[in-house]
């Protein structure tokens, strides 16, 4: 038997999955979600408390490895800008999405809890706490780097055009690794509500400002939603 | 249905589009441009900003992202170089490839426009300024690199020889990763104009020695089309 | 003639070996494993002992070039921990299984003396020996990582969703590196009981910690194989 | 048309030649020995006069992105050592050999002239000119990371178990980058007889140990293919 279209599509668009799925496979992916999520924004944590000038290729790689990983099951977003761009895009319906929201939220309130209570930091936290311009320059870079994020996203995990390719998590992680050592240092890299959700829980964000990041976030990723369906009208 | 030789060309080779297009898959294609060079000179600012010894990681890490979300749409050059060794070896026409210089051009200055307002430099910004000798020397390795760069993109992603591979994309963006680290020091590692003139509006690259970096890298990416040409007079 | 799922399965899901298997083959699977986890081990220490920050990308990436050599002949465990996953997955049998850990630690022992012979450290040995809530920590990431490494293992190179793919080195790998430099500070990043065995006899790793490690990574690799096999009730 | 196994042996495991070439053929496959090795040795010259810790990096990502450019056409040796072990292996025919050596070793000395003449060290160049017990230490750590590089080069490149892989390069260059990151304070890290020689050149090796390196990494080049041939008796 040949490799077919069917199968490659499956594999390489893993949000191309029924809407209405039975209560085991959407557990599946529930759980694919969470543990993926953890191992991201612990990575985020540990590295960051780890003072690891190299910090940005671990989170980045942790990202990667989990969308290998899981992608396949639950689209791997680990990331609720990724599902707002995924349900801009038409590839995940509303309550699921809002059932990843919440998961991946508590994935990251979970894996940073267990950060503050086994990671000691190599030195004080600083917390990211950005005010007038430098809030303004946070939440442009963030907005860029997370639509590049999305974009990236659905152009190499969803689009029709790349079918059985074996690039996707690279592509996607090293984006993440790349906004990070870009613009770490002006906006503490989230691009993702769950990690500046958890960073918030392991004061590496500050939360006085937690709101314009998840907004900012979630506005880019709805951007790169429409970006995507404007240049691929025939792609649903 | 198999995986066809035909689609995978279609994947793999992108700069195979017809030459004559309608207007919206044009308006595409220099969407694609847009957006690539814009976080490929955006990034390099940030990260050169940023003082990072890690700055070429993440420089070729944005085009190696890039490429893989947009190659299959518009090349994903990114850079006038690689249009003309494009251009040389027959995959994309005069007209379009005029269109490409213009979008990566100004991607460039917006990217670099974006990078003054939001990004403050760690230190003083260094301005690659060489003369003499050591102008030599950056005209040297600015011409290697970017004909690596040319050479290796027209093998990895315009060859009858590597239909539907994965790699392209690994390949293109750690070629100026590498160029990056060897000879970063010498010429700045731009090996392309529109890295270069975004360069020269963020200060990192002297103004007056800019036509030099645009015509040695012009030059060694025509060469590379050439190279290309003389190695694979089957591959039309 | 097309590539056929059979083809596909054999190369990418390498422990679906049939159990019983004659003896050169058996010998060739032991050979492989030998070869690969004395490279592991090797790196490991004469990384640590150069004392460079960029030890983990060494490591992680030792483990990624020796799977990508070697993983279609034995399953590229090269980690008893890994071996132990499998076995609960069910693509190892027993009597392979004891073989296969046998070869690691001896393999792991061998590559500990060769670098106590041959390489100097560049400053005095530190040797991991974590005490108390520092112990405890050890363990909790010890058992993060492993889980995750042998999560990604049993997804990426045994999953029937994965046929034919390239990456899996890359996420096996990396997910090394990632840990090494999230926790590396924590527990030392063994995630492996031969390098933690190794580690003992480089003494990077202390003696009287040893059975900790060794007992914390096989419970996380058996919780990993138990959550496949949940998750996946139909791939056996 | 399906992608068929002839096609795909074709691409992946490019040794497979004809013996009997015709001229321009086998002039191709020269020009691209040449270009690869040529980067390679330039990429080590000036990421090592660079001063940067990240030479490895570097490194095996200049043979790394020439091994994808060129792999197909010449197999993507440079490095005499590579071209040894597949003559052992029985990929090349011995005329095809000592042409392929003779360019490498040209390319090596041309790439260091290149590198004198335009490159100014950023500190007095350290010779690695090891003796006594440090010689003794070089040589059995560039004999086995010169194993490993034959090994993971026949295994992912010439092996009959791999059709149609993407990671060929990715593995052979980040072999060398691994060997070079966890060794190359004990001998310098050349593993290729090409780097050895052009080191030598740029006075990054001693040239009154050049003939003991040669001769370790040929000898482990030579085991690596034997070893091959015993693993895999089937596949000629």
């Amino acid at each position: 038997m040949s490799v077919t279209a069917q199968d490659a599509r499956q594999f390489v668009t893993p949000q191309e999955t029924p809407k209405v799925v039975t209560a085991p496979r959407a557990g599946k992916k529930y759980a694919v979600e969470l543990i993926g999520t953890f191992f991201l924004v612990f990575t985020v944590g540990a590295s960051v408390y780890s003072g690891s000038p190299l910090a940005p290729l671990a989170i980045g790689s942790s990202l990667m490895v989990m969308v290998y990983a899981g992608g396949h099951v639950s689209g791997g977003h680990y990331n609720p800008a990724v599902t707002m761009a995924a349900l801009v895009r038409g590839r995940i319906g509303t309550r699921d999405a809002v059932g990843y929201w919440i998961t991946q939220l508590a994935a990251g309130a979970l894996a940073a809890g267990v950060v503050r209570g086994v990671v000691t930091p190599a030195a004080a936290v600083k917390t990211v706490a950005p005010a007038g311009h430098a809030l303004m320059a946070a939440v442009v870079v963030e907005m860029l780097f997370t639509f590049a994020l999305c974009y990236v996203v659905l152009n190499v995990a969803t689009s029709k055009d790349h079918p059985n390719n074996s690039f996707y998590g690279l592509a996607i992680g090293f984006t993440v690794m790349t906004g990070a050592f870009a613009v770490g240092g002006i906006s503490g890299g989230a691009f993702n509500p769950a990690v500046a959700f958890g960073g918030a829980v392991m004061r590496v964000f500050a939360w006085q400002t937690l709101w314009v990041y998840l907004l900012a976030e979630l506005v880019a990723a709805a951007v790169a939603g429409f970006t995507f369906r404007a240049l691929n009208p025939d792609d649903k």
